[in-house]
């Protein structure tokens, strides 16, 4: 942390500014120049988190230099880490796809859309059980009906589930059919949740904030990562920005700047991120050239009649084609090794 | 709802659009021009809120005309509501003031910081027992022996008692100690956490999330009154947008787009809506010159000795100064009648 | 400035930084910790701004931590300037209105607008001669034609001239016939417009930009101020946001920023902010309580007629009870001195 | 577009706005139900842009469904577009590559980087003689000095020459020696700067604007267009977003949604939609597998002694690195036919 004085700080309060930092086990340097002095603060940061210096006399701003996260940083633990879901390997060669419906609607249309799901070559279903909608009118899942067709269609065809779990009492249900959990955008900062899924210990899908940061995003993996979960695999499903034409505005840089921040994997989410079924298969090419580590994307075995978000769903068709396109590019990367990352 | 058909559409596109609308028991009307083919909807827009419209074959767009939440709405209840909290009034002709520090710290801190409240003229004190914090590491409150603090609080000074609860089994334990409870910004779209507070019945202080667009915030509402809560109370605290010299942007505006669109009270908190104590003063200010019923502010004995967001806090000195302001300007307005709100 | 080096720089690298700082004349300090290696650089940052620290070995990323503007600062100028234009003062003890439609659309509408204007109390007739519009079949104005009748209007009324100039070509001819430039949201990093408005000496309305920071905003002015000219006020307009039920989000809190960073005055533009004619009247009295120094509204003879922003154009009636509601809260604001603002 | 009533509204009010929309030559469809009315406008849009239906008695608010651009949408021209510039086609089979440095900072510098640009496979050279920056004491560029160099450039490698014009007074300068002229982010609504490229024919680069919507950016490239000049080739460089640790956020989706709207080109620029210059080969390969029609880079002999954006900026080796990538991705994706727009 840099505390920058304000021009008219007194030596008296520079004095009170250091016995603060000097109370708390920190280290405190002080660079005066002609019209500035400024206060730098070397060590750990959590010491600092509940010292208000911003409030004291004297000083302007302060400028946080370093990260409050640490488990889930490469800086702790340089190596990618791959996530082992159910045998299936996320972080390592292949990009693992997770595709299905939005949300779990019948019987029919999972067995339907899995089937469909597991000929193009996708590893896991998708599907929502526990639906957060924006309006209390709206269609809100079929619970624990809906997980027991996802168990059902995993019977079936060998794919393995990742279905949201909204509430903490529903943690343990969830937990008992999906082989992942997956936090949704609304819930990234329930820390109560992220506790909880912490504790349960499987394996977790997080996806961003609506408006969260790279930042608070990385201290949404640490809160579940502190309570001895370390499998959490981050999923990039765009932010929201002025522009109204996508649903979301998708960033894409999010790939590389996680990859560089952290050692945890992350897929992208082009269905979410952009509200378009057009716009799925060149930004789900793209994530992968990005170097993501999969994707999730949503197919319907029939959009038209989805209850939910049907205008960014896929057909089997456009489903088929997306997938062989991701197939042919990612073997094409491996090949040539395009992705290994640049670092000095 | 509106639906754009793409100018290539065909007539029998069209017809399965108006059969589909025709199918939930809507009425569909079609307005052809030379380049330009669109269809309307009229009716109860929940009944569409299922139908992916979009997903259609030769449907361009849709965009939606009507509100998807109704008892919030001020079309539903013409009538500004008062929201009655333990005998205080919220929306009458006084503002109501809730203040106190972000978090209670301490038994010495909290009865230090009451006594200046309750001196102040505040009618509420507020303080976090438990706190929603971006990092893990950082203080997260006293739990259930702060709620003890504040209930001790107020039988000293008679203040009613606001403060928030995250999680769904805190529920019950802050109800039986609090006056009105709090749904912080980051919980604002946990809709499971919404439904129970709508159920156990208190009145509760509904906080703008992070980034949420007034429709959502409305929605949210609906959630606890649709549960049989009548007793929800707006709070504008600033929302997320590219500006960094603000730890938030306060959309002042909010409070005059709430008071026409919901029949429900709004207060404004300028503490956390800018994060900078200066800027405190100038926007409570104004916040009651737009018309809010109310608001809230960090107040610490010792901003500089706080555990969380000091820099926002106001000293002892600047909270009586701010006071005073607050009950000048609130008392002329309402004198002159300068906040009648303009309607046709 | 402060450089933080990455965890594994080596002495070399931070040698070859201190070596470049001091190669432009500054003096830097280094922090060294267990982890984490800082430098801090003192002095004048414009020595800095065209050194590239960030692509240095070893370097992680730099914090700036000085303005990078100089005569617009309140540490530059810590008095509040007067702004005197053709003899009103903006910045002085009564806040100045600026009043008048969005376009001027023919003879009529305008001498019909200036005696509403004039008779309701306000100093200055605003209306846009050259309009920058989004598309390029939409109105563009009257040009030198609409120039002429403000002037005519000035003559018959008294009221000052305030317009916007697009280009630089313009400059001379509105120039000649306003006693204000307007520089437009849209071009408030056209530097090259802004260079020769410094050059030109008149007094300048710098709109915010629709994404402009503070410091942005900051700058632009510097920019008119380094060629000479010191009458800049600023004018806050709404920033954009992910917000659509309003045209922009009025950033109210602008007001109070920009009072304490610069020595400069401020009004707000309600109309554009909001772009809705009800919520003009809130958002008057919000901007005058927290502390503006005046006020640009949008009124029309009749609003329904406008060739632009007709929706958040005030009708005469409501114009005159806009400006009654102004005068008596600004006259009691004065008389209780509510808002001399507070520093330490 | 479509006008919605308010619940209140009058038959009178009703009959009112069908008036005015038939005075213009449109036609007006009334569609009413039991507590909603709604008026359907058909026709072309650029009519209705001058009549504030929304300050008409009665109305609620309208809702745009018809795009104000015409000559830049894909309706107008549905093939895609090759823009011709000296030869090199944009749009056509192969990415083209625009790299260089930010500046042009010396005659020495340019010739250098000209020399590793075209090694690597470039086509175009970039480097900016006037330089818009936010502060006027930061490096503005060398100007006509700087033009001269970037000629004998490409005298000496036979690179085409893009650079940024950003006064109408400079273009006829800047025309004289560039092959395209390059219209930056913050005169992207400088309109009366983008007649005049419009008027003087050479081929532009439109940048988006910092905060631009893609229905202002499209009607950008409209004002262009109009005044005669079909080649406009559009560049996305990143939005502005409250996430900070990106200099922009990269807008990729936005390569789909330009291809889809306009038969117009776009290339991406990863140097200024991250200011990161590690995170510039991950983004320049997910733009080509997006399908965009080149990249802008930013290459400087040594970017730590670059005099503006050394920190974006690649080195030699990294450009050599990414233009391999960028060339055998591009020839596979080419080769497997995997680019080729969904369309119904």
């Amino acid at each position: 942390m840099v505390i920058i004085m304000s021009p008219e700080a007194t030596q008296q309060n520079i004095s009170e500014v250091v016995e603060v930092i000097k109370g708390v086990g920190l280290d405190a340097k002080i660079m005066e120049g002609a019209q500035q002095k400024i206060i730098g603060v070397i060590g750990d940061k959590t010491k600092m988190a509940s010292i208000p210096v911003d409030a004291m006399q004297g000083v302007d701003h302060s400028v946080s230099i370093s990260k409050s996260y640490k488990l889930a940083s490469r800086e702790f633990h340089p190596q990618s880490s791959i996530i082992n879901v159910s045998g299936i390997e996320i972080g390592g060669d292949e990009p693992i796809i997770m595709a299905g419906p939005c949300a779990v609607e019948s019987r029919e249309q999972l067995m339907e859309a899995a089937e469909i799901i597991k000929a193009g070559g996708a590893q896991f279903l998708r599907g929502g059980a526990y639906k957060p909608r924006t309006s209390p009118y709206s269609f809100q899942g079929l619970e624990e009906e809906g997980l027991k067709y996802l168990a059902e269609a995993r019977e079936k065809t060998g794919l393995k589930i990742v279905t949201e779990v909204t509430t903490v009492e529903a943690i343990e249900k969830v937990a008992a059919y999906a082989d992942m959990l997956q936090i949704g955008a609304r819930n990234m900062q329930n820390f109560g949740l992220l506790k909880e899924v912490g504790k349960c210990g499987k394996p977790v899908l997080l996806k961003r904030g609506l408006a969260a940061t790279l930042d608070e995003w990385l201290n949404a993996a640490e809160y579940i990562m502190n309570e001895g979960n370390p499998n959490v695999v981050f999923c990039e499903r765009g932010i929201r920005t002025y522009e109204t034409y996508t649903r979301n505005t998708l960033d894409m840089s999010a790939v590389a700047a996680i990859k560089h921040l952290s050692h945890l994997p992350i897929i992208v989410d082009p269905s979410h991120g952009t509200g378009k079924w057009r716009m799925v298969k060149p930004m789900a090419l793209a994530a992968i050239a990005a170097g993501a580590d999969g994707l999730m994307m949503e197919v319907h075995p029939n959009p038209a009649k989805a209850l939910s978000d049907g205008s960014q769903s896929l057909t089997p068709e456009h489903y088929r084609d997306v997938m062989s396109g991701i197939q042919k590019l990612s073997k094409f990367l491996k090949d040539e090794k395009l992705l290994s990352f640049v670092e000095d």
